[in-house]
């Protein structure tokens, strides 16, 4: 068994890189958004044209990284979906309910302050954690049945 | 043509009365949660027992209410979903990325300070909109083909 | 909103009259399998001819009355699989996961000794009760909001 | 053309072993849930942390192994279902019914003693054997044309 | 629970009629193709202009009728197929296999005769058998769970 | 058999009016878009507010017209489009392979003097006629299989 | 782009074989039913033990190939099916009904004195050809733009 | 992450040529119709045999070309329609509505004089760009996060 993991959300952390280290032994594929914030955001403008209304600039980049999202999902076993501590984060919990609709294996990773904001959204997950270090060992446990010692 | 539109999010206003109101002679069919906070919180728990963890108590409530919230989605032409001034609102953005995905008519419904954070949600609506009143605009239009004088 | 709600499993003790009872206010339309024992083992052979062998008589048994029972969860919003104290009650499983993977919502009835056996039928529904008067409510909350007193 | 099998249900005899041994030569490849049942159990506390109640630790379990089991039904062309002589087994029927709600090709291995209690999951099968080899055998004829001598 | 059934195959003899009055008490609604053969055959160039070449001429026609029949199968429940003792009935044959990936449930209606050369259409099928009367037991035992006295 | 019809294309001739009268007394029901010109270039703006850029006017009631027309389409049976003699009429194309790749039976109409350039959408439909009252005929032959005498 | 071609249909002349020696240049995959006929006639006894019964004996290889004849329809793009001078050859216009709900591009082999009795299977169908040569040179020019000399 | 991208619509100029050597060092597949004008008007009586009426002789054409058309979208993860000066190009903007119907991406290629008359289309899209070289940079954005200099 191979599994198509896709890292969605908070983007100011290293947590996917510990991740992706952390599975390099395992027959994981990972994808995820663009997460460099600046080319992110001005993507669209970038390539189609400059914008005079904030709103239209936003669009423009949001429709654009949205080929890349859509894409990273629908191919995903599993959605993994960090909320860090700041920001709305509209899009992750957007990313997870689309994951849902799909019926893609959910995982969502968030702080313990976090719980009872997020419970409909963990109420779709098949597994909530804190730490990246147990998507690692959710990882190799699906993929190998190992437990953390 | 007939349509069924699920009113999803901010539930501490009154605009989906506003909504049903303005479109009270349309032929449009209203579903939404339950907008009983205290209920939607505690009703897995009021029916299934009591939980000493809060983490469970939530789950139990939040997958109580995924029963009406997946149906109404499933059911509905439109999406309308409402992001208010206050609170993290990630079920809101969860449901429509869950209508998203099953490919409804979403409109989003949020004031101008919301925009860039909610720029990925918008940019998979089909509409957005700062006022009750323009969804109803909306939805007379799509009906009759009526626009508002 | 209404609902349509299937009815699976336990066929020996009157938990259908009493959720079909119970939520006779409500806006509930239910289906189920055909529960008189002798007709349901027997149907097959009835209308399309004896078998010498009990293998081909239970398979047009069981041919004929997966017409009704694929119906009845195809149709359903709501999929309540009971299981009682007795028997092997595979139907009941296969049933289950029948509609889990058409992403029905699923609900689960059985008594606290089956809880461990159950746990995978379990993680895959939206409720887990013990008695048939907690369907009722579950129905209730889901269409109107209302808890129990 | 090349297969790719599941093989779900009892996991306390090799009748894996078995099958995966005497199709070595074909164009097969085999996927199966975690086996280890101590591990299957305790897999989502010891990675997600301990539950104080029974149920929520099974809940975690099972949840944990859905992402594995799920997967594997789903990428399968075939979905072999063993029943074995003891337990209830009711994770293997609600295996039988998501693989047929998917529109798998359904094998079920058991004994003759089971016949009756697993019509309605016979009936849904393209074919019903006792014995592993038989398993092979289907293997064998289904991507070479060539019968048991 | 209501029937939507489709009645495809032979038009030579009043099988049809046989079916819809044994019926007649039960919550069933038909739908066929159209049966006079000469319309059926005539329809395309009727409406759409004559052509010099039959293939053509009936190409018009069997697209025609397939607005009727393919909605026919994909509105209905239940999809009967009757193959009577002549011709080759190739159309009856196509819309079994139309309604098998469907995930209809298949009647199968035909002769002894033709057991051999319709085993695998039979094998796609719920139930197989030779009388139209029994059409009408199977689909009064679905509904009401009455067997033939 | 009921069906529902969309009319899709042309909005300059009355061709939709003749069809639903010519179809009166037959047992469908009709959905078109806004055929209202203006009401439909200017929905955007009249209810979200004016745009500088063309372009973004534009992009504003091209989204609002489509929750109406993919709902229409999504819903029909037979989609029917009209190709007139004047415009570019790319939205009627779009619409005609929106409608088959959902499977839906489609209808074109337009003169003889667009046929080559039309040949890939008539080819994906199952009927192609020049006049509305061809397509009155049609659906009364669908629905009832008379001819016209 | 590449080909997956399934070869359904007529199993007595060797059309099968000069198809693939005639493509071997080309970038396509072949599959094709178990065409030994003595052996697709009995795997399903020679496998799980003898019936009595001849309608069982046929159900038990029918569906036995079904896992072999539904995968190959399934993964394929072009599905070919050809019908022979001899015999019912119900199962051909089986696969092509099933084929053809599938949404698969349908190519029909066969001689003149059969196209009336075929036209609804030809209905459905992208192409419809007398020779196996001609489609080589479909495969050819659907992977190559190059047409016969 | 990989992309298939299909390259739809306008065939006389060399924008295919050019978006394919801008993309050399990108992990993309691309896929286009036949773009050999001739053969594809004339591929279908050039392997079927000639027909008197040119309405025939392009419906076995475009038949034949759908074989590849169909397989290029179904497979695509983006879809890109290019609209040129000239001629009608209804296949364009019926590819552009049949990848929309399917979920696909659409990036959408035209002048500005188009923008109006492709509105609805453009409406369907996540990007519309004027030149081949902005194709190449969305695709290098998707790919790699890099925005040209």
């Amino acid at each position: 068994m191979t599994l198509t993991v896709y890292l969605s959300g908070e983007i100011h952390t290293d947590w996917r890189d510990q991740i992706i280290a952390g599975a390099a032994d395992l027959d994981v594929s990972f994808d995820s958004p663009v997460t460099d914030h600046a080319a992110s955001d001005d993507c669209g403008v970038a390539i189609m044209g400059a914008e005079a209304d904030k709103f239209w600039h936003d669009r423009k980049g949001a429709q654009l990284n949205a080929i890349r999202t859509r894409k990273g999902i629908e191919m995903a076993d599993v959605v993994v979906v960090r909320f860090g501590d700041q920001y709305k984060q509209w899009n992750a919990a957007f990313d997870a309910g689309y994951a849902a609709a799909l019926g893609k294996s959910l995982v969502v990773l968030h702080g313990p302050d976090h719980a009872h904001a997020l419970k409909e959204v963990d109420a779709a997950a098949l597994a909530v954690v804190q730490e990246p270090a147990q998507v690692v060992q959710i990882l190799r446990y699906v993929l190998t049945g190992k437990l953390p010692q």
